[in-house]
């Protein structure tokens, strides 16, 4: 391994930065991307980000024959134990360069995006946990793009930009019709009467990769798990609420508004076995 | 006035082809764009189409200042009667080269592109009338995101990717609910009674220039334009029905599956009173 000096770009196996304005990336956000935590040369859960992505092609109808091999190929630089430090590798996949118009053409190549960052641990928000507000930017419902993480990510810009306290860690997103569907960045989880409650993401919201984990490790520890439509004021009568995400892991919440929650057990046993999950 | 064999391509008024990977973008499909005919060098409802781009400008929190004089210098080489073919600019205005993350920086300068394509008008489709059909793909309701011409154009792409047959030239939208809302690429006019309908864009949709300028004639014209919300079925009692944008002005719709129309006097009367308005 030839060891790169970061941040660095990769695209389509070329050590560039640039991609051409004709990329129906930047023309439509006709693509997807993954935000994967690399620790010691090893990306977390990589076959839950794969086959997200590998999903989000279908859904999209974008190209996917021999993009893994490339996608690997790509890769292959950061993923070495010499690489001690904790990275961020954000893959983009687009659909490739077109023409003018919707209409994707049938012989166009995906574009792949691999940039590496340094990763700044934030200890103390998994430790003591965060405050969160509401955003007033909701989110529109469409089952055709739920689920996925694509390109066209304006109703978390809008909603990000509600707030500049730097206290405030996290802002829940409502979907068009009232309910709760996840953090801008994030998703989320309330527990109550040793039941645990996430939001249905099948109209709106991204099926995180570290949210999918958590559900089968509910399975194993015998949690039952309550995935619906609810509003935000169950949060409530919750005992415990916490965030997760790939670069994050989880977050406990400790206040919104008015409210504010203690850090529970079931919060801190999710911790544990989401790091005993990263460490095998 | 230097002639830029075409298509060209200027980035923030450098003849180059390719953006950097973290703009904004590429990234989230944080930006807008306007699509422009030019005809002998003057671009046509330039005003309305600035005007939408600041409108959108002000919704996402994009930077306008000093944006226009950046536009129209860019745009100058173009903008000269030597240019004698009929041309299509496309302005893409994103927010910038940004960190990782949601949330925008106040600090970023929006990258401008304006990419010039030579023409192919579609005299066929003006003259004898399109056949249309009803995309399964449905437009997500999002009042914030709704009117203007954002970067996040999947629902667009979906839609436009449902059918191969050359013979449909365009296909309809109706929103998550079911309602009428527009083309992939145009907006959508009916008559009936010498009333003219088009949908209500207020929750999904793009406020089109062409749509605008014909409300603007249909009030010069004394008749009446119903905004709404409507079933496609109401199309099955239409006399006329066409559809409008920049680059194809105004297509007459005389097929929809297997409900036919004859091109009626009202499509005739916008049509010859758009040129008009391009003719001054």
């Amino acid at each position: 391994m030839t060891k790169l000096p970061l941040p660095a770009i990769l695209i389509n196996g070329a050590l560039v930065d640039q991609i051409l304005v004709n990329d129906r990336g930047l023309q439509y956000g006709d693509g997807l991307f993954e935000t994967i935590k690399i620790r010691q040369g090893r990306p977390l859960l990589w076959d839950a980000h794969l086959a997200r992505l590998l999903l989000g092609c279908e859904r999209l109808g974008i190209r996917s024959d021999g993009l893994l091999k490339r996608i690997e190929q790509d890769c292959q630089s950061f993923f070495s134990p010499a690489l001690q430090e904790t990275c961020i590798l954000k893959l983009i996949v687009t659909r490739g360069v077109g023409e003018r118009g919707y209409k994707p053409s049938n012989h166009v190549n995906p574009t792949v995006i691999v940039s590496m960052s340094p990763y700044t641990p934030n200890v103390p928000c998994q430790e003591t946990g965060v405050t969160v507000r509401i955003c007033d930017t909701a989110l529109g419902i469409n089952p055709l793009l739920a689920g996925i993480k694509h390109l066209n990510r304006l109703e978390q810009v809008l909603a990000r930009q509600e707030w500049d306290d730097p206290h405030v860690s996290e802002g829940l997103m409502l979907d068009v019709d009232g309910n709760l569907v996840e953090g801008t960045m994030s998703n989320l989880f309330w527990a109550k009467d040793g039941v645990l409650f996430t939001p249905l993401l099948d109209r709106c919201g991204i099926l995180g990769t570290v949210r999918q984990k958590l559900l089968s490790i509910a399975e194993q520890l015998d949690i039952t798990v309550v995935e619906g439509r609810f509003s935000p004021d169950v949060l409530n009568s919750a005992e415990e609420v916490f965030l997760c995400n790939s670069a994050i892991d989880i977050w406990p919440v400790v206040k919104l508004a008015h409210k504010t929650w203690s850090i529970g057990p079931i919060t801190r046993q999710f911790q544990a076995k989401l790091e005993e999950v990263y460490a095998c």
